[in-house]
């Protein structure tokens, strides 16, 4: 844009109000969105917003600046001097040399500078306007701490020798069946979205990558209506073969956990500050329960289990429970029933109707699900068989177990899930950019 | 695996093949995948495969190991002694004390320790077999370079102030107007698998993040038959707030490909020097020619063009031109006509027709599109009319434009792309794990 005002006759770079901020006594060069306008009649007081946060910037008549016409959320450039001032946020504040508009505003139809007024507003409304509710400074710092979550989970499995793959989304069936798949019309055929990575993890362990990790999306056509349940979400899906049992899939992930909790603490302190959101410590070894302690533990609770499967009030008690005689805010639930657990899952040699399948709760929801899976060929076409799958519907699966799989085993943490128990929010959606239920399409 | 073999009466760790290689002297415990078997009668020889590479173990019948009916592709775990030795790859062996087999396997219905068969296989049979073709160290090696590149773009993005975000691919409309697209049965209605995150970078730089970047999938219902389309691949997006012009996009990228051409040359020597690939070296600056003097440069060159637009062959003879007359292997063609590009395209203010967005060829293959964007709302509901595109149908998109965006600009990688014409693979195909065209949404 030659001829722009953002570089027009100007000489100097634009910084950051977080950069400005550490600079009292130097000219500076800035740009954002008008966030607030206070008017004290002879001087004003305009707040701009950008990606590193808040600056104060003050508007004297004499320096010759007019913000008439100035609105809340008009983009703006601007010059000034920082000056320290310790009544302002940050211990410093911008006094107004110049300003020229770069867009101009319509009235938001959020109070997005507001917080406990945005508190108050109905969910759907704040994801009816999305691009504009995330523009509030407690709405921006959820996404931000999801961006570093996916950043640590990749970090911390390459420096263990795990290879980012990506699979086809676009899949011919079902990982599990057929239940609750989206139709795709794929040309002259039908094709469905995938609900998982699983059989594509598993075929790159028995690749030769050993080790695989993906994130990505997945997709549920379920017609739940909860605060935990969305159609589309990302996957953090790992999968690593060589392993003795699933207890190294748990030993890796309590290290995955660990190195997560500590990069939030050390990279995300604006936004947990912001969100009062506190990161727990894990120990040496995070607690584990058998589903059938599980189950003594929440009937012993007083509370009635439907079918003897572990409801949301189960799992609220059983973190109760963790938190009170282990101190810890995770528990595994290992050793389901193999019947509650897909036809892949591994099963315990002493007894074979105990699957080698856990749970891990956190805070009070279940977050992740994971086992060691069948890796012999023949046991896995036995499997199919009890469980009235036919075969030679999965021939391409099976193929990868014909011609030498190791052990192996993996999980998948669904990350809105994980940024919504680490922020205290109350509905994943709000852990969610875009998100995706019955009735919601868009934005 | 409690009572496995993998750790039964054993206390030594498994350590990966190219650790072995490192300690002569020392009992080492391995475990990976058959690799192939020399018999020379008296004494076998045994290559074991895992995810560090290859090594050479030496059965001696004095040793007691015993490996008749132990074939190809064969998991097995072994114990043995490291033996410098020059003749050996790598310049070591392991002389076997025991060896166990862990998963049994099939003869694998491609030659894939041979990679001069491999290459004269049909693509087609390579692509339908992809869990065992995978295994062929060349094959595996695209994708260890294909994951770098994924890292090495997220990096780099990070270091310079960008946010990772996921956007749906389950959308309402499509980016440009509703051509090619995937329908999805979406509960009661239908929707559409997402072209490309467009609208929602542009949405995230308007909301605040100014910054963003996302690695997913995208969808083109192209019936395209050619070796550089697949109908899903992997984009690498990046949007950018409070630029200049495009030029500050293409300034942006420069940066980020030198990054990967360095990250690649130092992490993926072996994949590389395997692949007979060499990264190429990015100067200060990547040449520019305008689509007029491309037209121009190609047709003085004896090639006549096709409605006045660039085709396969124009771009093989830019990319050579570049080559002779700036020695580099990338070039950019910028100004293409504003009616040859979306309408969310800016124009240069000296000539409407011509708009501010370019093409990234490399080795002859287009890689890139960008462009700066309009951000202005009256300019982008003008734009639209023009096209005979009905604003009422963008309300969404648009709205984001009413509440204050800032100039922006971005661009999109082709992931599968970029990595075959870094490793000079002949079809994208060969660079997709696993890859949907028309006919193949199988593995």
């Amino acid at each position: 844009m030659a001829g722009s005002p953002l570089r027009a006759g100007l000489t100097m770079e634009r910084i950051l109000t977080s950069e400005a901020l550490r600079t009292p006594g130097q000219t500076v060069r800035l740009a954002g969105w008008v966030h607030n306008i206070r008017d004290f009649g002879e001087v004003k007081f305009l707040i701009l917003r950008d990606r590193g946060g808040l600056i104060q910037t003050v508007v004297d008549p004499a320096s010759g600046v007019n913000i008439d016409g100035v609105g809340k959320e008009f983009v703006v450039e601007l010059e000034g001097t920082v000056v320290a001032e310790a009544r302002a946020s940050g211990g410093a504040e911008v006094h107004l040399k110049s300003l020229q508009i770069l867009a101009r505003a319509e009235e938001p139809p959020l109070e997005i500078n507001r917080p406990a007024v945005l508190e108050k507003t109905h969910l759907d409304k704040i994801l009816d306007h999305r691009p504009i509710s995330i523009r509030a400074m407690p709405i921006r710092a959820v996404f931000k701490v999801q961006a570093e979550i996916i950043r640590a989970f990749s970090e911390f499995l390459r420096a263990q020798g795990f290879t980012e793959f990506k699979s086809s989304k676009i899949v011919a069936t079902g990982t599990e069946g057929g239940a609750n798949l989206f139709t795709i019309e794929y040309f002259e055929r039908q094709a469905y979205l995938a609900q998982s990575p699983q059989f594509y993890k598993q075929t790159m362990v028995g690749s030769g990558f050993e080790r695989v990790f993906e994130v990505g999306p997945v997709y549920r056509a379920e017609k739940h209506e909860t605060s935990r349940h969305i159609n589309e979400y990302t996957s953090l899906d790992f999968e690593m073969g060589f392993i003795e049992s699933e207890q190294d899939v748990i030993a890796m992930q309590t290290g995955l956990l660990r190195h997560i909790c500590q990069e939030l603490t050390a990279r995300c302190g604006p936004e947990l500050q912001l969100l009062e959101a506190k990161v727990p410590e894990i120990g040496a070894k995070i607690p584990q329960v058998t589903f059938r302690e599980a189950v003594h533990l929440v009937e012993k609770s007083g509370h009635r289990l439907p079918a003897g499967d572990l409801d949301p009030e189960a799992e609220r008690r059983l973190c109760e429970w963790s938190r009170q005689e282990h101190a810890s805010e995770f528990l595994y639930v290992v050793g389901f029933p193999l019947s509650h657990r897909p036809m892949y899952t591994h099963f315990r040699e002493e007894d074979s109707s105990v699957s080698r399948s856990f749970d891990l709760l956190f805070r009070g929801l279940e977050i992740t699900t994971g086992s060691q899976r069948i890796h012999d060929y023949e046991l896995l076409v036995a499997k199919m068989r009890e469980r009235g799958l036919d075969p030679q519907k999965y021939q391409g699966y099976l193929s990868i177990f014909k011609h030498g799989m190791p052990p192996h085993g993996g999980l998948a943490i669904g990350l809105e899930r994980l940024t919504m128990q680490f922020l205290g929010l109350s509905n994943v959606k709000e852990a969610t950019l875009f998100p995706r239920d019955r009735h919601r399409l868009e934005p």
